[in-house]
């Protein structure tokens, strides 16, 4: 097994919920590679969450905070820094929520003020959490910067509304904000498309079920489970990809470059 | 010459502020090939700019509409319906600002209410048209809707700031509204990424003539012109492009698709 | 309907077999548009092609050149020339063939000279056309030129084997002579990437019925048809389309951009 | 630092020149993390190269192998098999040559043989060395495969010819075989699209020094070195990256998607 990937490195993990959450096993992973980290959520999903197990099983704080809100970031980043003992290494941006969707509202039929809360959740947090850290000088050299994508950036899946809109917004984020960062302290920004994962915030999409099947039988490795996404956000942490940066890349067991599969031929054959 | 393409078709065109903009070209061809249509800007921008005597010249009205609007929207709607004597077979959302860049602020030190204000006019409005035509069931079928964009959808141009991710969000808009239109009644959703041009918005932008000169210095066939870009506009409106959607089309004379030019190659000898 | 698109414009048609060819309803629509052309296929495609009819119909010539041979290719030109009275505006490249898909071998079990042989009849014969017009000086300035291709160059199509890497070959030969020949002469070179289409080519491909159902549950306009495609080319072959150049087109219905339709969704609830 | 990443994983290692190569550089890192394997070269290559104190330095074997020579490669797995005591988990493809390149040819004027040629090496041998791989059954479950590309694949850069049309092939068969031994085998296929490297081979292609310094003015993390390239290796070959297959991954310090940078911005302003 790996040992030490991340040893001596410090950073920040939001969005753990609960043990399905690819946020959770990232935090396990990465103390296991010798990383250490606060963890943060929202108040409102920290009540629903187990955050706090989790923190106590990495020797960690929980810091809660409301991503959408710089003031809530700074204070979260100050107490970061005095509990780990300086700049971070590393940050996992894995925030998404769209009002729309939990109504139920389709996508002809947006409501435009939750539209605008879908966007700020998803993605303009990750701008805030960079524009913070670089006010506050709050990364150090040679970071990295994580934020969770859905291959609905690119393509359209018609349930996922709004959200399809922020991931395209957050991965624009992240190509420019990791330009300017790189530039600035050789920080680089990318994000992971992950396949349909069966977390709690997954599963709560109508029509998970029907995405998460399709997925499964177009890639060729089946889909990637939130323990092989933990398992890549390390290596993305690690030293090993300094020069990766304002890259979207694709963790799906090669559903994104698979057009028809073997199963789907089947399937199509007797229309 | 080409002659009739667009015979018979009807449709609405935003954004002419003067005679440089690609909508005001687009409105004179629309015109020359036998379509006929409504004009429509910000109220703000009508003050300066000079459209009444182009809706002159097009034997046509001008409907002021806020495009953020919805209320707004339906108005414009109604109004062009009973001008036109019917239903639309196109529209041209050609709108885009950025109180950020007008203020000169970085990508990193952004103000995010102006950012919901860029996203709003810039990407939001072009579903707000879309969601009202489809409230109003204003669109014939097999109509087309054409926005468009910039190629800092894909990647950094660091001047660009936040109208970057607002056309990330547009192209999304295009797809995500594309399937949706296309299922309901044939109508086909598409952005054009184009060359930067002088019209009187692009030169607005800080650093214009960088962008403009190293694109010409890049693009195999130069910078493509606001009267080049109307042209491919004109294809897209007629029916001989009706399968054609979900997509963002480069009209850049090359520029995408070149990684560098001998022009570029003779610049970097010597360093 | 659109009236004189290719007025005075002259050029070559490849490929077309029989009355279901892109080729042969591309013909019918540039005459109907004006162009004139001389027909050209392999002397073995001929033989099973009404090609002579399509001629006599068309007021012109056939041809017969392997499009694999730089001396065929040649003769062609000069003939067509000769005939046209003058150098040409347009090309179409509408060729394709596969031994290891004829004899049905497997992607793991290609036999590598018929490998070779699908590159080069279906890939480097577009190499060829360009670079002898470029030697011949045959092209006129902004004159453009089509390949036609299939979303197999970006995405995996088990059963389409060796022809999915000869159409990225093809895709890569449109870009890099594209930069050329648009310094060279303003020619432009574009690719089209067409839905499966029930030409007698298409459906020689085994599991060609699973592609085409597939890909017309998953457009939300349903496939193009090759009369749709026709259309297309008409415009990339006209003026409107002048700058639009190293471009790979996607005329699919809306199909490369469609992650999963709504009557995917319905087949995987279940599962 | 990293330990044991590799443990117990062993390969095959093509294209280690001398010191200056990637495959070199791999070498010697996935020695360090506990990986072990066989190296290989074409046996013209061997000549020039130092690939036989690597060999020692790795306590390891050359094996010389035509990578274009379906017997060659027969050859090599046997031997490779038998010194490693098994089957592979890694495979490194790094192989690349053009004759048109070698002999200045421009891309207008190719040579077709010397262009199948630059296929056969640069790109068909990579989906020879799968096709053996399966036949043999030579690879282990959850193995890794990768080829080293460059950016020309899906961009133009006029110097770079036909090799820019390797890449593509080559891209494409990652893809092609990805799907494949993914769905046979649970192996993953990708391949890294690196900066231009100081490498021998890389200094041999005219015009290097203008593209390395162009992408170096570009990317914000300046162009990825050799050594960061093997370190990425490393990590594709690991057990945390085994949903990963079927990607093209720049490794490029953020050069695919800089538009333009402040440099270039400075120097194209006053034309």
């Amino acid at each position: 097994m790996p040992e030490n990937l991340l040893k001596g490195k410090v950073g920040i993990i939001t969005g753990a919920l609960d043990e399905n959450s690819i946020a959770w096993k990232t935090a396990l992973k990465v103390k296991e590679q010798g990383g250490r980290f606060v963890l943060t959520n929202a108040p409102i999903a920290m009540r629903m969450g187990a955050i706090n197990e989790l923190a106590q099983e990495c020797n960690t704080i929980v810091v809660p905070a409301d991503a959408t809100s710089v003031e809530d970031i700074e204070k979260l980043y100050a107490e970061a820094k005095e509990f780990l003992g300086g700049n971070f290494d590393f940050l996992l941006h894995s925030i998404g929520m769209s009002p729309n969707i939990r109504k139920g509202r389709s996508y002809g039929d947006l409501n435009y003020d939750w539209a605008m809360k879908s966007y700020d959740v998803s993605a303009i947090s990750f701008h805030k959490m960079m524009h913070v850290a670089e006010k506050m000088d709050a990364m150090n050299e040679w970071g990295s910067i994580v934020g969770l994508s859905y291959i609905a950036a690119q393509r359209v899946y018609p349930f996922y509304t709004d959200m399809a809109d922020a991931k395209a917004l957050l991965e624009s984020i992240a190509r420019g904000y990791g330009y300017r960062y790189g530039k600035l302290k050789k920080v680089r920004v990318n994000t992971i498309s992950q396949s349909p994962t069966k977390t709690t915030a997954g599963t709560g999409i109508g029509g998970f079920d029907s995405f998460f099947n399709f997925a499964e039988a177009m890639s060729p490795l089946g889909n990637a489970s939130a323990d092989a996404c933990a398992d890549y956000i390390v290596t993305m942490f690690s030293d090993l990809t300094r020069m990766v940066t304002m890259q979207n890349l694709f963790h799906d067991g090669g559903y994104s470059f698979t057009g028809i599969s073997e199963e789907m031929m089947d399937q199509f054959k007797d229309l």
